[in-house]
Parts: C-alpha cells; sequence; structure tokens
C-alpha cells in the first residue's frame, strides 16, 4: 500500500456504469505523481490516507463490484512529509 | 487509477480474437508516457480521462471477456494539465 | 518480491474493516520509496524484510480475506545495504 | 496496453513446463526498457506491437493455461517512433 | 516477463508458512534493482533467467499454493548484458 495526500475531488459525469456513483478523489504522491482512488472512508482535501491498489482495491469497497483499481483503505493519524 | 489525455486512435487490423472489434485509444500521461487502452465511454482526441487497470480493466468493458489491461473509465469534466 | 527495510509502525485509527486490526508497517525501499504493509511475521523497526505484493499479499495473510497489496514475508536473516 | 517494438526472439531450452513450446519475444520499450513476451499473433522482428500485461496477458493465448504475464495482442498498422 | 541475473541465495529462516521451503534467489535488473524470486527451475549464481510476476508468478510453480509474486520461468540460452 501507499501513502498518499488527498489534494481534491474529480468532477466525472460521464463514467462506465461499473463506477456508480462512488466519491473519486485525487490523490498526490510524495513523488508528486497523480492518481484517481474511490474512497469508502470519507477522507478530506489535505488527509495523508494509504492506499490499496489492483484487485485488493475493489474488495476495500463495500461493494465489491465497484470497478476501481485504487482505494483509500484508511486515514492516517498523523503524518509528516518528510517521514 | 491515472488520468490521461487521448492522443489518438490506434489502428490496429491484426489482433488478438480476445479483443474482438474494440476501439482502441493511444493515452499519454502527465509525465509524456503512451499507453493504449480500450475505450467504452467513446472518448474523444483531447479529452482528459482517467483509466483503471488490472483485472479491473476487464470488469470495466460492457463485455468482460474483453482482453484489456487498461480501460477508460471516464471523461473528466475539466483538467487543467498543471493540477 | 522486494526487499525492504522496516521504519516505522503506522497508526491509522479510521480504516477499511477490511483491514481489521492487522499490525501495519511502514518500509522503505533501497531506493528510499515508502511503502505501507500488512504484517504477519513479527518485524521489527531496522528488521529487512521480503514482501510479497498483489493477489499473493493477501494469500499471505494467515485470514485471507484481509484487504492488503503488499505483505511481509520473510525476516532477512543478514543483508548488507550495498548487497 | 503499452507499444513496444520486437527486437528479438528469445533462445530458452530450459523453461517451466507451464510456457510449453510458445514463442517468446524480446521487446523493447520507446524508453529502450526491454521486456520478454509470449506471441499467438505472429509479430516479425522490428514490428511495433502492444502488448497486455497480468492475467489479461494469459486469456490472450490461445490456451489460458500459459504461464505468461505479458502477450502481444496486436501488431500495429503503422507507427511512427516520435508518435 | 523480465530478463534478470541471478546475484545470490537469500537466506531467510523465518518466513510465512505459505512460502515453504522453496529456493528463494536474489537477482538484478539491468537497471540494478534487486528482487526476490522463487526457483523452480534450478537457476544458478551467474545465470541469465527471465521471471513471470503476479499471478502467473504462483501458477509457474510446480504447486500453485506457494505465495510468491516473482517466478524464474526459465533460463536463458545466452544473453549479452548490452543486448
Amino acid at each position: 500500500m501507499e501513502i498518499m495526500r488527498v489534494v481534491d475531488e474529480l468532477v466525472c459525469t460521464r463514467r462506465v456504469p461499473g463506477l456508480q456513483l462512488c466519491a473519486l478523489r485525487i490523490l498526490k504522491s510524495p513523488q508528486g505523481a497523480i492518481s484517481v482512488a474511490t474512497d469508502p472512508v470519507g477522507a478530506l482535501i489535505g488527509n495523508w490516507v494509504f492506499v490499496s491498489a489492483g484487485s485488493a482495491a475493489r474488495l476495500a469497497m463495500k461493494d465489491a463490484t465497484i470497478l476501481t483499481d485504487l482505494t483509500i483503505c484508511g486515514i492516517i493519524d498523523s503524518w509528516e512529509e518528510a517521514g
């Protein structure tokens, strides 16, 4: 799992049916790479989170048919960016 | 999921049967890397999209037997490249 | 599998149910990248370990329903960082 | 899926049984990285192809029990390396 | 599949049960990255091999319950490092 920071929400009206109405967050890695993740936890902009990728990402959604490959699995209690 | 831009279509007459006649798009990441994705959404050249990889990419096709490892899952409503 | 070093524990009160109360370790690769892994082995801070990713990571947990994508599979008996 | 060029064949007498007698091609990415792929399409040295990775690579073989993680899915009709 | 060179064996007494007593090899990529792979082929230090990752790595073991994400699939007959 990777540690990333929530930097924004993703507005995306036109999407495949398998994503339903899931909340989508834009995340930034410590190296600056941008990714999109589904969020079953309710993370806020600015939160440091850790994410699970691949088939684990689907299982981490409450509904396992959601078509994601990256899901926020938890909000980190405290994190120093230099960590 | 990653955010990429549609830069072209891929013309490929000779392909494995499992890809059928799916539309194939050439995508470019913000870092400039080129990938090929199946497109069930109907994205246009120039659109910013987000893509799902791995087994999720197959499930995102209307027909789950399509042999892709990267599928366009949605068209982003607005995206600033510097974002 | 990759070789990494345990550098810290991850405190994360708010997490998806599928991770249960698993111990989470913060790992650092020889290149300095940070990852989070579940730990069924009981590794200590400073240990060099090797980790399995993807679906193998779930199978490596004693309980295969744990939603991880990176699991510590063993503690290396001796490892020279320059190795 | 990624776009790569066939640069050679791989001769490998001693292999795991699950690969059978599959043709193996050495591919080079536009960034110069070398990979090995199974080839159910019959690509020639010099061809630009696109490849599917992960579990999709196994499904793309005519025989789905072939133990590959990278399969040539199609030969691109025309490709400019600068593309 | 990737091409790598066997540079050492990995001694690891304390490991998850799912890895059993499998031989573990330390591999180095042409770019110098270090990985650990299970070895059902009997590769020697110095051999150039190609490896399969992900779920294919498990299937490539004679016993498919082995918890690996990287398996040596074959020993390359001849390989020039500059290749």
